[in-house]
């Protein structure tokens, strides 16, 4: 279950339907919970194994349906650094099939940053209002355990000084134009 | 039920139990049914509307589980030009909530072919072996039902000629070295 209310059962459009739970209150109580723990939040780590390249499906769906119209977005909520969760860091931690250097920008699965997962740090994380910061990567950790247990430990002291990870610099709103492009001053 | 028979039940390895499954040919029927068309289909649409700049969550749960380890990848079977799937093509087909003019390079939401739909075309279907074509992309469909109307034609004209459609290309992985580097003369 998603609404407990339907604002319309002659179609089914997905954010009309989250911007009435929005505004009556009527978001399901699991999505509910999950919202409520985003506002409590003031730095979130979402760790999860690349998967084809992405977040795994069912982290998606959280996406999907936590990040709503009416909640991040949308019903005069900003997006971006205008987003409703804008106060807030999060930081990708992810594991990785592929080694390091295939993830370079001449490397064979593309650029960890430019390509695989700008849509996950610029279109959900900072899109929903967070600042996201730089991720930690764990290249390969199933193919060589003494590995895996440094970056164990690598973590274990990043996390120990997470407020000093440096965030992902991306332009406000205001540097755009209204045609929603970077305006020449910023380029 | 994504296994009928698990290799292990120590823990949870998925690309282990995929290529068990693939090996003893027991995939769940859901699974095996999917894998099917794919092997008998020689184009293959993709059609979703873009959520969260990636495919919705259903989709990414259907690329997680039917592009299996030991079907097209693994076990033998190579990446990208040597993926499972190859000689068959795809396409793209997406709707998306922001203007064409969000998705240019110095567009708000991210270059639409090389930072949002990279991740779908080149980690998902070029790596399973799929040729991708250019993407027939519907923009913002919701807020201008004229403008619906003309791609719905415009997309019939497409599929009716669907065969002219232009490949995205991609290095075949004899390009790249033995540290995954695109060779210099391929720069």
């Amino acid at each position: 279950m998603i609404f407990s209310r339907r604002r319309t059962r002659i179609f089914l459009k997905y954010q009309l339907e989250q911007g009435h739970a929005a505004r009556t209150n009527t978001f399901s109580p699991d999505i509910r919970d999950e919202q409520e723990k985003l506002l409590w939040a003031d730095f979130v780590i979402f760790q999860f194994p690349l998967r084809w390249y992405s977040v795994p499906a069912i982290l998606k769906g959280w996406f999907d349906r936590v990040f709503a119209s009416g909640f991040v977005y949308g019903q005069g909520i900003g997006r971006y650094d205008k987003g409703g969760l804008k106060g807030r860091k999060a930081m990708v931690s992810t594991t990785t099939g592929s080694p390091r250097e295939a993830f370079t920008p001449y490397g064979m699965d593309g650029d960890i940053h430019e390509k695989i997962l700008y849509p996950i740090h610029h279109g959900m994380l900072y899109f929903a209002g967070f600042e996201p910061v730089e991720p930690f990567i764990t290249w390969t950790p199933a193919r060589d355990e003494e590995a895996r247990i440094r970056y164990l430990d690598e973590y274990k002291k990043q996390l120990q000084n997470f407020s000093a990870i440096p965030s992902i610099l991306y332009h406000p709103t205001s540097h755009y134009d209204e045609h929603h492009q970077l305006k020449t001053e910023y380029r």
